[in-house]
């Protein structure tokens, strides 16, 4: 494990409109930057004709490196493919459900094509032999954002035949399971099996979907076994995840299960980009890290995130620094920037990087000076920060495609946005959460707290364990939605939710938009138009729950709204409607306060704070001002140490945190 | 002709998730639900494997329906293919102009290939032979929602092209009658015909369209003769006609033509879907149902509609019950939903039925039992009610046809937004329609008023027929664009409006998009935004003509907005622009009194008034409160007997509706 | 050089629904109209059959025109292809990025096919053999607003590649100079060069878009070349160039670049549409005349503009009349309407010409008849005006592809929206503009002020003569993003502005999307609405340069937003935002106060007014009313007589214009 904090910047020197290097490397060194992240989407470069191979700008970036003391992770080229592989074997391009690609961006090809493949081996195995003598080669990214890019060709329906012969046996069965008997979609034999690029089956194209989230661990898995063979014991495998992208790092990324992806690396790595100026608020850093984290539990690297990147994302003083810190907070070892240099061509050319198009020394530059010269002052206190987290998200990716499949009323609100508005109002209550996935069963029992965005589409054995949650003593707390399809989509014929009645004590069978539809209660006083309901209602019927909101209307004033049921030791609160992010807070503060998780820092959240323990066993808590304004607070941990200005601070001080300020306190062993 | 009310829903024995058609007989029984319409869309049930047959799921309804004293409505179920003949024939998809389908949605063939009709014949006889048998089927239905699905490949281009020589003889003819000089479109010889999905030429697509609404009257035609060889004399044959679709039910069907389709069948049915909730207004039933007993001038089945539906179709209290009457009200011998029970999968799970997905009785079933109640003790005085209406509009699908290939001015109003301006407004003042197409010249002279929305496009017979109309004493409100174009979409060279320049007393060279334009008058008090010309304006120059209303505005103060002629023993209105509906309705009130037609029910429309004359020759009348408020009103007519109440009544009696409610007045014989 | 104005309309004996030639010969020479512009688009008709010729519709329009005293332009009519050569040579259809064309449309062809290039040349030559006995043929017109239609079919591809071979020499030097080690983009041999309609490289996509417009300078050139062969020494060859469409003509023609095109014709000529009703500004009129006249510095011929045109385009009474003296305010030599009559079928149904549908005289033909007389009477002064430009807008195609592949933020506004921003507000203040184009270096020394809007992608050479136009005491005003990129839209790696750091005396390398910024500056006392930065902002940090406007924001408020630079003799501005056009325009005038060029006219521009100098020498002043009131001025310009009514007027004398109205004052001599 490494002391310190890893700092850094993506380098390509195949870009670059001059030789340059040692210049690059000098205000690299000077900044603070410690790792270059280097290779990844530069096959073309590295053999740019068929079996002919040129390493020099690899080897040229290793050893100059290698020189200013800069370690170097190396990522495999494999996600853009060159002309001359698109020219000799046009079957590599995916065919999608849009029709055959086209060579030109990135991301294009069948990843399950046997010549890319041959080709795809033939290089890495090239690159890692020229990289494994290098000594500053602190470990290998495998791909880059890696995804399924929609292929969906003959061959790719024949594996996914394959895969469906696997899962259900016989036509038979799948055929019960799909319910394909509407709309005379019955199958009579495999070699039937109609093209699902056109069904108008959810199931089927559910079942579609995990079967290409499959694809993407295979084919990390398959990368990862070439390249684990030229690895020393020291050097790391990871991965540059991903999230849902909405010009910015949104929440779960739809086409990758990042957990059984993430089987296949040592140390998880994502990338995070998020709006900043005014919009900066930090929880795209802390969601994307909450994730990152969790995938193996353990610390991890922030392998992208931006400098000064599009351009309304161009930092304000302070921003950056804000940012690094806020990374390093969320449990990162490192942060690297992508990139080092603005690109002079094509699509990116806005998606500035540290430098800007001169190459000169500016702004963002100086501003990366300071935060490298804390890193590598603080570094061995900050690095491996380790969380304790009470409170956890179930999050799914079966559950979003089953949003995605059969959307909610409007089509504007995805599964991730209810994820997010749980998510968010969290953080805004400074509430530090860990995320679970559907395999993490059996971790459930080690939250006090268990939040359930919407788990559309479930397995009986998930429900069963959130069951046993509430039993054993957990607070859960579900929306809508959750528990109304079986894992192939279909709707469960019991009542709702399914297999959860008992545990939430109550049910429903209808459900509606709502339209002038407003929350009733006995808690939180709130404005009407917080109390507004937004999308989605569902008409609860109490049995043993308790009724925390009905819907104020005059033909659906007799259901409820919201209901919170003991059952065995625990509780169960059902959420049956998309509320206002006030309302939801206020409901959390309530429930929250029933867990026992509810402190001083949920009560005054004038400022972002995020705790850990690091290495040395001192709790530290960061301070994050996400604001323009000065914030002033109390301190409201054990006395200790700012490490940034060294002060000593004691328990209830006031505290001052400029504009995009950031404090960070060492609580005394 | 059956005694009573048909009131059912269709049943899917195929879809149930497990076997409990039993409990379903008996839950419909109890609810007085007397019919089931089965077997449409289920082919690959029926026929799983090619050339095997298995109608286990048909029998099994047919015989739990009969010894449930339960009528069945026996569909044949073309309208959705097997994978297997989509496989083995993929020739069967259409092809339209984006190209060819794919397998998966139903709806998706060539109605005219070969292969196709082979194998729809061959499952149709097997149907029919299984359920001849059974004493309990009443009827047959042909297909379902039959349209063309746009189809366009090059057999269905060679089929044009001899419909082409048909209708035009010689090349040299379809090109003088298609202006095909124009932009060098002009054709040399029937082989060089091109592809009518590329053109720009408005006549050529417009025959295009006429061609392929007459492959469904070929369609059903070929269907009901196949059909009729196995029916008994008692059994009716009838097809489930539906309406262009807005997410509901909305105006006349642009890809059908109705009133030809219909020879096929021996009794109209349709489907009838619309807004619920506060957006229930009665319209939709009101429309289906009168252009559906148009085609048959007769009563007719309403083959579906909503229990539940869309997510946003959740029925209040007592709306349901609003639906059935008003359905009754217009004429329809049967009530039928669809569906009986929620589908657990695929693209209508959230189209719900009677049952929601837990299939148990809910507040739909409920409220289904209390109208199976009064449909069966009221059915006898309720079924085959007649209308007398004085009143008619004529629709066309060539003129929508115009409308759509020459857009108006924003590309959002359509012909059936003009129906709908015009429909809406005589359903506002309780003015009962019936909907003539432009077959039923001979029929004009049976109105006391016309109404002729947009007629863009018309032959000069039919402009004649309208002539004649005025001419024998007929009042005529048609609107602006009528008569503008032929039957070939070829723009009169003539003064327009083409041929009635004497009828109308006016004529016009120019129009424009109205901006800030509004009308003035000598009648009717509105405020100024009431009186803003909407869209489109003509503008009318009158020769006989009296003006109605000009337009105020700076240039165009000059011209005519609405003009009144009197000719021969008539009077012809022409409405040049679109107006907001209060106006449109003051111009009516103005026109009904001058037609002797203003009655008290028209005066006062607070609640809806529909009537009819009942088997008994007794006059019924349906009050019907389209409103979450009690309503209070007179009753307007003959001393009679409320039937639900089975309390009697007298003429200018005060009555209250409650919220959504109904009552049946039945004047003394 | 005829002596007197043309005034005239496309004629289309071939589209007429009967004859009536003599009709119309007998109604335009009644209005004056003296030419009439014939056989554009109507191939089908001349060539009805493969081989098959029949000229009778041109020779009777040609005959019959002569009859009347109507001179012709005879357009070829290749635009336009007929059913058969599709049918035959299916492989004429253009092949574009959206797969293969469908026959229908006009300009739907691969110009670049040897079997269109063999078809055309035939027709062409029939047709000038046709026309070349009749002495009424004053011109010809090339094909019609001829444009590459997106061709990128296979062997457009293989012609690209070699115009690459040509450009570069080598694939290193490609990859170089497109920066295609980005992304593997890097191309190993000519053969591989992928399809650039796939491509995510801006600078490979914008020489596709150079090689594109390539073809069509090739194609009118070779067109030119036929026809000539054909031509007496007084007839012309025109074209009929059309501008950016945005359902009228906008700004610079995107895929055609008009100054090379230019070269294969000897009288420019083009088409002008713009809003009319309250909308018309003249503003489209000036710009189109502008960019027309500077084609080849001379006069010009309107060879289209509306007459009714599209349904929102009906005139107001006297609009017409203001339009066509605006268009030889101008310098036209002639305005043609599009078309004499309404056609009654296809697309262009509801693009009106003069007569309406009905064929008759009407409003349009009545205002048309004033004009024909005042031009006929007034010709031998108006014709041939001369301008005498002391400002110039240097427009550039490649500029625009920049912004359109490198989009501004947001994606709507375009390199034309900032031509048209500067263009418009020059207008407001009666500051008339020559246009000029990169090729035009060496004639910037002619003008006082140069205008440069958003220069994206620029040749060194370019920048050079800005540098040196500026150095030699021009005054030069460029926008941002001016230099950004070089000719492959390759962003420098130097200080920006490229190249003009010093001309400018400022750099800059950080820019943002503005949101709630505005400008602080010392001049213009402008509502806090007008000051706020619309669209982009560079963060200008001046050296020698002078601030007139700085940022008024909490982050970005220490950068400079408009600078000015004494450089050499000359003066450099550069606005580095966006700005509302009422700062724009106190920014314009304090510059043309400085540069000399502010007087009376730009001081009160109560009436838009346009001048030159006409045959006779006489200084030529047009006043032209763009509004719906009476406008009260002064005469603003020396002694002498208004040309329309004959009345003398005195400098300074008061005078009114009535709406819509138009005045001609010429100077005494």
């Amino acid at each position: 494990m490494r002391e310190s904090l890893l700092y850094g910047a993506a380098y390509y020197d195949e870009y670059m409109p001059c030789n340059r290097i040692q210049t690059d490397m000098q205000l690299m060194k000077e900044a603070g930057i410690n790792v270059i992240r280097i290779a990844e989407s530069t096959w073309a470069t590295e053999e740019p004709q068929e079996g002919v191979f040129d390493f020099s700008h690899v080897r040229r970036a290793l050893e100059a490196a290698r020189d200013a003391g800069i370690s170097v992770i190396v990522g495999t080229p494999t996600y853009a493919i060159p002309p001359w592989l698109a020219a000799k074997h046009p079957e590599v391009l995916a065919i999608t459900e849009h029709g055959p690609g086209k060579y030109g961006r990135r991301q294009n090809m069948d990843i399950t094509s046997p010549a890319y493949r041959f080709y795809a081996e033939r290089i890495i195995r090239r690159l890692m032999e020229c990289v494994q003598e290098y000594p500053n080669v602190i470990g290998v990214q495998l791909d880059n954002e890696t995804k399924h890019y929609n292929t969906a060709g003959p061959n790719v329906h024949r594996q996914f035949v394959w895969h469906l012969r696997e899962r259900f046996g016989t036509v038979e069965a799948m055929n019960e399971a799909f319910g394909f008997n509407y709309w005379s979609n019955r199958v009579d034999c495999w070699e039937n099996v109609p093209d699902p690029t056109g069904t108008i089956n959810g199931s089927f194209a559910g079942a579609f979907e995990i079967f290409r989230r499959g694809l993407v661990d295979e084919f990390l898995a398959w990368q990862s076994e070439i390249v684990r063979e030229y690895l020393r014991e020291d050097q790391f495998i990871t991965h540059n995840f991903d999230y849902e992208w909405r010009n910015f790092s949104f929440g779960i990324q739809p086409d990758v299960n990042h957990k059984s992806a993430a089987r296949a690396i040592t140390l998880a790595g994502c990338d995070i980009y998020h709006p900043t100026q005014d919009r900066l608020t930090g929880k795209e850093i802390a969601f994307g890290g909450d994730v990152c984290r969790s995938l193996k539990q353990d610390n991890y690297l922030v392998l992208e995130t931006q400098a000064q990147g599009h351009v309304n994302w161009t930092p304000y003083d302070g921003q950056l620094r804000l940012q690094a810190f806020s990374h390093v907070a969320s449990g990162a070892l490192g942060v690297m920037y992508w990139h080092w240099h603005s690109i002079h061509n094509a699509v990116e050319t806005y998606w500035k990087g540290i430098l800007s198009h001169d190459l000169l020394p500016n702004a963002a530059y100086r501003e990366v000076c300071t935060i490298g010269r804390d890193f590598k002052r603080l570094g061995p206190q900050l690095a491996g920060l380790k969380k304790e987290n009470r409170v956890a998200i179930l999050t799914s990716n079966e559950a979003l495609d089953g949003l995605r499949l059969f959307p909610l009323p409007g089509g504007k609100v995805g599964y991730n946005d209810i994820v997010r508005w749980l998510y968010d109002a969290l953080y805004d209550l400074n509430v530090e959460c860990d995320i679970l996935f559907p395999e993490d069963g059996e971790r459930f029992a080690g939250y006090a707290m268990l939040v359930v965005p919407a788990l559309y589409s479930a397995p009986d054995s998930l429900l069963d364990s959130l069951n046993e949650y509430v039993r054993n003593g957990g607070q859960l707390l579900a929306t809508f939605k959750t528990g109304f399809a079986d894992e192939t989509m279909t709707v469960g014929a019991q009542a709702q939710p399914r297999r959860m009645t008992a545990c939430f004590g109550m049910t429903y069978d209808q459900f509606t938009e709502p339209r002038e539809v407003y929350l009733e209660d006995d808690f939180g006083h709130l404005e009407e138009g917080e109390r507004q309901v937004k999308l989605w209602m569902e008409f609860l019927r109490p049995d043993t729950a308790e009724v925390l909101a009905r819907y104020r209307h005059p033909a659906w004033g007799k259901y409820a709204a919201v209901t919170a049921n003991r059952y065995g030791k625990g509780k169960a609160v059902y959420i049956g409607c998309q509320t206002s992010p006030a309302y939801l807070k206020r409901l959390l503060e309530r429930q929250l306060k029933e867990a026992g998780l509810w402190t001083e820092t949920q009560e005054a959240p004038a400022v972002t704070i995020r705790s850990g323990v690091n290495r040395q066993g001192r709790r530290l808590h960061f301070y994050l001002n996400y604001s323009g304004d000065e914030k002033r607070t109390a301190y409201l941990h054990g006395n200790g140490t700012e490490l940034l200005s060294g002060r000593s601070v004691c328990r209830g001080e006031k505290l001052a945190l400029e504009p995009w300020g950031v404090g960070i306190y060492a609580e005394d062993a």
